[in-house]
């Protein structure tokens, strides 16, 4: 981890200084060009200093920003797009009743109202021109420095080169569809942070698009780096619009759910017709990534056979019972060259789905497991000639004697392309924490590669997760992310926690709070029992009382024994310590003869 | 882990046929004495299979037995320590207002009636003949097998030999003091299952005698192999007493804490007479394991002035305070031999303290936590000497690249004794999610050995735990022990999972609710969106719903598709696959060039 051999300069201004909250406000780093303002977190200490921490949660939490639901946020990519003058505006694919699984003959359907789908700005798709590939890929491969290259370098505090390299090279997306001009950029690779992706999406069961936009929006503001919407009720197609158009990171679908919904459900009335114009209508939209899960070829089907659980990824039962009913390899592994330039002419990054994943310890690393992950590799290097930028798709259940073998395999076999990885989860036995069980082996995982990780919540196999679980589910996986950000070294990661340590160690309890990942809680958790003022100065908590503080006692032994230790700190205790061993008589000779 | 050789036959019965809870019930299994009666949870599941897990819950959780919080629980161990013949009952030291914090002069002190401790059963304390060492680890030694080693070795599944073969050799602890006679022996070492200790105690702060006893029976429903009492303000004599009489798990303590409150919480006036005598009152009592600093050293103190945070540990900056205030060696340093012979006599297990673990990543593995450690592994060869069981504390905060050197310098220094860690933390930065970022450091450093993990609660630095953090902190324990178990290839360990993931399969939600390490919670999870009982065989829940289960296709492509997979599951798939291959113009050419 030395790639990072140079720092972009960057100018840290402040978005207020009237309406600041205190603790903390967003801030925006500049680039070299004016429209390149890099959102950052700045919390500000009682001591004066400021703390610069990475932000994903969009124009939200800028109080000069208004923000409307129904208007979206403002396209801020949109002048670099146009400016490469490599795309071109067109009529794009009418949106029909049947996007949101309304039939015509559904006695509560008949012919919708179109422009009601999203009421903000007008909007016309946007493609390459003469279907030419106007991915980042591409451009990083012709050595080109997009504005993007420069924001997420800034962001991840390296130099653009660096950002260039790593993207030409295969070992980093960039998730940027043009259609999707909102969003801030971001990149996942093994040389930057390790990111975090939260799952949303009404089920048929339950939820609906205003809840759905909500969950994405309260997901970044806990730090969430992409959002995956796996809707798969009704009002899919306008539910995805709604989130697109307030989205300010990435988005990810699995387009596969909304072709089933159009053949009612059908897996075996699945087409290659159905399935490219359900990706073309979600990349007009603006999709940034999509799940494809081609890998999952008829011969493996009878690999899962006499597996604990089966086939438990959707899109990968789904593939296996179209292989299986038509008895022929799939049409996502069939069409995959024509779907590498639809995806290029949009800059749609794959992400290579694992339909095989194992649902059980008994089931991970196994045949079923690694053929597929051979194929995601040769899709690899097809989707690359085809200048799509390409993710792979992870784990699932595996214990943590087994995970390191999943990320060096998929190291090797997909030539370093970003690995993206559900947890694992190292246990079955926790069904309510398996954010926790899976957070253990996404830390695991992250450490040695894995580059962006899929989280998962407390509802897993249970239910639909709510606000809450989407918030712990989040604030559980940055937790994984940045320990292995540390374990990485990733240049700067310990800053924070040397910060927070700081503020600890000295008792600023509210620069603790504020520092923390989720300082609300933090504070919530103290006040139970110290509820008072004078406790945030206070050199104790409840947890062990006055007498019993280790730090007060730590504190008061360097005040009372340090010698003047603002000036060196170790110089009065060495000292003492010279005059203990200058006492011959009081050592005390080794006890072990 | 190949050291279950010989698996002990085992006879499964119901501690009761007509009070069963729906579910599972409790039940035990007979050693080759009437007496050893080790308690199960059997987990009845609809298809007529019962599984058995390991119980911590003591006698709460048997209908058959009625307990009384004022009475204590029955001494099962009574006639095992009794017929051995080589302790004695003796008068005992007084019991005194100031061993309870109250002072003589004290207004609301005074002459207290001392029958008060404890309303049960009179008790008189019990200790060696003659100063001999009444350890497992002596009788181990000599080739004894005593019952609480047939105890265990039922519970873990393994032959009484192994578990008298790794106490001999001082790789396992059994901390079973001959004056807490109503434990259930459990067994600490790396060859055997991981275990997790949940502290409890009051601080000057807050809570009641109630409510600590009350957190200790909770703390072993949920899974607390042992318990650490660390109350730290008045009445700590009757705490403990109450918590000893009721408790079917080791308790461990940290005497200094108590010898402190005698001298008013003035480090500097601690003095070997004062902490003696509190060890002794405490062995009187049951204590099981103690936990002594007896490795800060004076000359280690200024290690620890550059670092971010100090002394974290309470007992730790304790005795570093004493050593610069008196500017010598500490007196538990230099008093260590009669210390051994004190607790050999009681059979205490040492719990040798890590008074100087970081408390910060920052400070993670720096000399002054690694100059203890190889004092700590002189002193255990002392105690080993003197026949007392010993164990070693470990960790704090430690980023994932540094905890793996942790265990394996521990196990060296000191001759893997097992090894007792706190997490470690992997981040310093998200305050209130201390349990999850210790847990992902626990779970690997128990799979690399660590045999027994100390949870951190969500409220670990920020104030006293309640009910509720103490049962997430002991499940989050009780996850990263599991996983630990499973990687180290546990024997049976996966038969859990197993059983857990064939349950959820197959939808038997009943059996995955009543497999899963928390049923109550998974239960209400699912209950959130789909309350009705019709849900409860249901082949969907809310997070997919019909369509897209994952686990339903799965389920129906072998139905449709399997052939007779009852009898050769693949059987069909194979002839599938047969026929696809054969098809030659079917087949896809490769498509990496």
């Amino acid at each position: 981890m030395t790639t990072q051999d140079a720092r972009t300069p960057v100018s840290v201004q402040s978005a207020s200084t009237e309406k600041r909250e205190p603790g903390w406000h967003k801030g925006y780093l500049t680039g070299t060009r004016p429209d390149i303002q890099v959102p950052v977190r700045q919390v500000h200490l009682t001591t004066g200093r400021d703390v610069t921490l990475y932000d994903t949660s969009g124009p939200y939490t800028d109080p000069n920003v208004t923000t409307d639901v129904r208007r979206g946020l403002s396209p801020l990519r949109e002048n670099w797009i146009i400016g490469r003058g490599d795309t071109e505006e067109y009529s794009g694919r009418p949106v029909r009743p049947e996007d949101d699984g309304i039939k015509h003959t559904s006695p509560r359907g008949g012919l919708r109202n179109l422009d009601a789908v999203f009421p903000g700005r007008p909007r016309v798709p946007r493609r390459g021109r003469d279907g030419q590939a106007v991915t980042q890929l591409a451009y990083a491969r012709r050595g080109d420095l997009t504005p993007e290259m420069e924001y997420v370098a800034i962001r991840e505090n390296v130099s653009p080169e660096v950002v260039r390299e790593e993207i030409a090279a295969g070992r980093a997306v960039m998730p940027v569809n043009v259609n999707h001009p909102e969003i801030e950029p971001m990149i996942i690779g093994k040389r930057f942070l390790v990111k975090v992706n939260a799952n949303i999406g009404n089920s048929a069961v339950t939820s609906s698009i205003e809840e759905e936009v909500d969950k994405m929006t309260w997901a970044t503001k806990w730090g969430a780096d992409t959002v995956m919407d796996l809707s798969t009720g009704r009002n899919i197609h306008t539910t995805r619009e709604w989130v697109l158009r307030n989205s300010p990171v990435p988005i990810g679908t699995v387009p596969l759910y909304q072709a089933l919904e159009k053949v009612d459900g059908k897996a075996e009335e699945l087409t290659w017709e159905v399935y490219k114009d359900t990706v073309i209508e979600q990349a007009e939209q603006g999709v940034d990534y999509m799940t494809v899960h081609a890998g999952v070829l008829l011969r493996y089907v009878p690999l899962t056979a006499r597996r604990k659980t089966g086939i438990v990824s959707r899109g990968g039962s789904i593939m296996a019972a179209w292989c299986l009913a038509h008895h022929k390899e799939s049409f996502l592994y069939e069409n995959f060259e024509e779907l590498c330039s639809i995806l290029a002419s949009y800059d749609v990054t794959y992400s290579l789905g694992d339909g095989l994943r194992p649902g059980s310890i008994a089931d991970a690393n196994d045949e079923a497991q690694f053929a597929e992950l051979r194929t995601l590799g040769e899709l690899n290097t097809i989707a690359k000639r085809h200048n799509v930028q390409t993710m792979i798709e992870g784990p699932g259940h595996v214990p943590m004697h087994k995970i390191k073998e999943n990320i060096d395999l998929q190291q090797e076999i997909c030539e370093e392309a970003p690995f993206y990885t559900l947890g694992p989860l190292t246990t079955d036995v926790a069904p309510a924490y398996d954010h926790i069980t899976s957070g253990i082996g996404a830390a695991m995982i992250a450490w040695w590669g894995t580059a962006m990780l899929c989280y998962v919540t407390p509802k897993e196999h249970l239910g639909l997760p709510n606000r809450d679980d989407v918030k712990t589910g989040v604030i559980t996986y940055k937790i994984a992310a940045h320990a292995a950000d540390l374990a990485k070294g990733h240049p700067g990661a310990q800053d924070w926690d040397d910060a927070l340590s700081d503020a600890r160690f000295e008792f600023r309890w509210e620069d603790q709070f504020n520092l923390a990942m989720d300082p609300d809680t933090a504070r919530d958790f103290h006040d139970e029992t110290l509820p008072a003022d004078g406790a945030k100065t206070a050199h104790f908590c409840s947890m062990c009382g006055p007498k019993f503080c280790s730090m007060k006692i730590s504190q008061d032994i360097r005040k009372e024994h340090g010698g003047d230790m603002a000036l060196d700190p170790e110089a009065g205790m060495r000292q003492k310590s010279a005059e203990f061993a200058a006492s011959g008589n009081r050592v005390y000779l080794p006890l072990a003869d």
